[in-house]
């Protein structure tokens, strides 16, 4: 089955949006997805972009059971190392079920390692859940290590009344200096 | 003991970069270390800067053994959840072993949680080395919660070979697409 990978597009949030709601029942954490069309339009589509964005699109003729024709995505910024510099990160990658096994996930993450090389970037980093046996072992077999099993990395979060208590601990005298620049 | 926290400058960073590496030191990965002050310099003070940076200061008087008066510096840059929205990455922390204990630790992580709360930012993360108990333990009292060990999240990584094979194998056509945009 022929598909195309191209970058997004703004009309195409609301595909995306419906993904990424299917990405997390996957991942059973669907009550965790508070994001609208609306705000992946804004966030992404500015003249500030936080993110980039591929899909995956096959001809009308391969359509799914439901009648979509964009079947999977890929959504990544931009980080950095102090170590080795520009790097990228792949926050999600996701191919509808019915399409897995065709090619479609290693395409769109083969294009962000080429756009991410493009722009100098020397490492292309993405986090897994660890009983996603299936993702993990997709990833390993082309290539990718597992740094929280070979170097022993963390992941650590605030949110909610954590980081907003952080915030309102920084000095008063922290923001006049923010306000100079 | 004063200190003032503060937006890094282009001219600060020589001084970051000598912290940058006291701090691959200690986390006993110093051969990793790449990177050049001109390539932090290029980097993060552009027009499209590629993170931002704050840092501690101190009065002349309190300058340290070696004559530093630069003693710590917070570097984070801005990254996307596609289930909540803009967050913020917090990629190194650190404040001079003959300075700790002062709160300046808290101080510049404080700044990150206000800068980033301004951007809209509902998350602040990080990634620590587990062996790293003193690190780990004072995030968890500031509120952090620990991604991997509550939820399962392993941080996976494509450098070297395994990128650059990823990124050739990209169809051609890709490219062309690439091209358009």
């Amino acid at each position: 089955m022929d598909f195309k990978i191209r970058a997004a597009k703004q009309e195409d949030c609301k595909e995306i949006s419906r993904m990424i709601i299917e990405l997390a029942v996957f991942e059973k954490m669907q009550d965790q997805v508070k994001i609208s069309t609306q705000e992946l339009e804004r966030d992404g589509f500015c003249s500030s972009p936080r993110f980039e964005c591929q899909v995956a699109e096959v001809s009308e003729e391969h359509k799914s059971s439901q009648g979509y024709t964009v079947v999977g995505f890929v959504l990544y910024y931009y980080t950095y190392s102090t170590w080795m510099g520009p790097t990228v990160f792949m926050e999600d990658l996701y191919v509808m079920p019915e399409y897995r096994g065709k090619g479609i996930g290693k395409g769109l993450m083969s294009k962000v390692a080429q756009v991410g090389k493009e722009k100098q970037c020397t490492r292309l980093q993405l986090a897994v859940l660890d009983w996603n046996t299936r993702s993990l072992d997709f990833y390993i077999m082309k290539g990718a290590r597992n740094m929280t099993a070979s170097e022993g990395w963390h992941a650590l979060r605030f949110d909610g009344e954590a980081l907003d208590k952080l915030a309102a601990e920084a000095p008063k005298d922290y923001k006049s200096d923010l306000d100079t620049n």
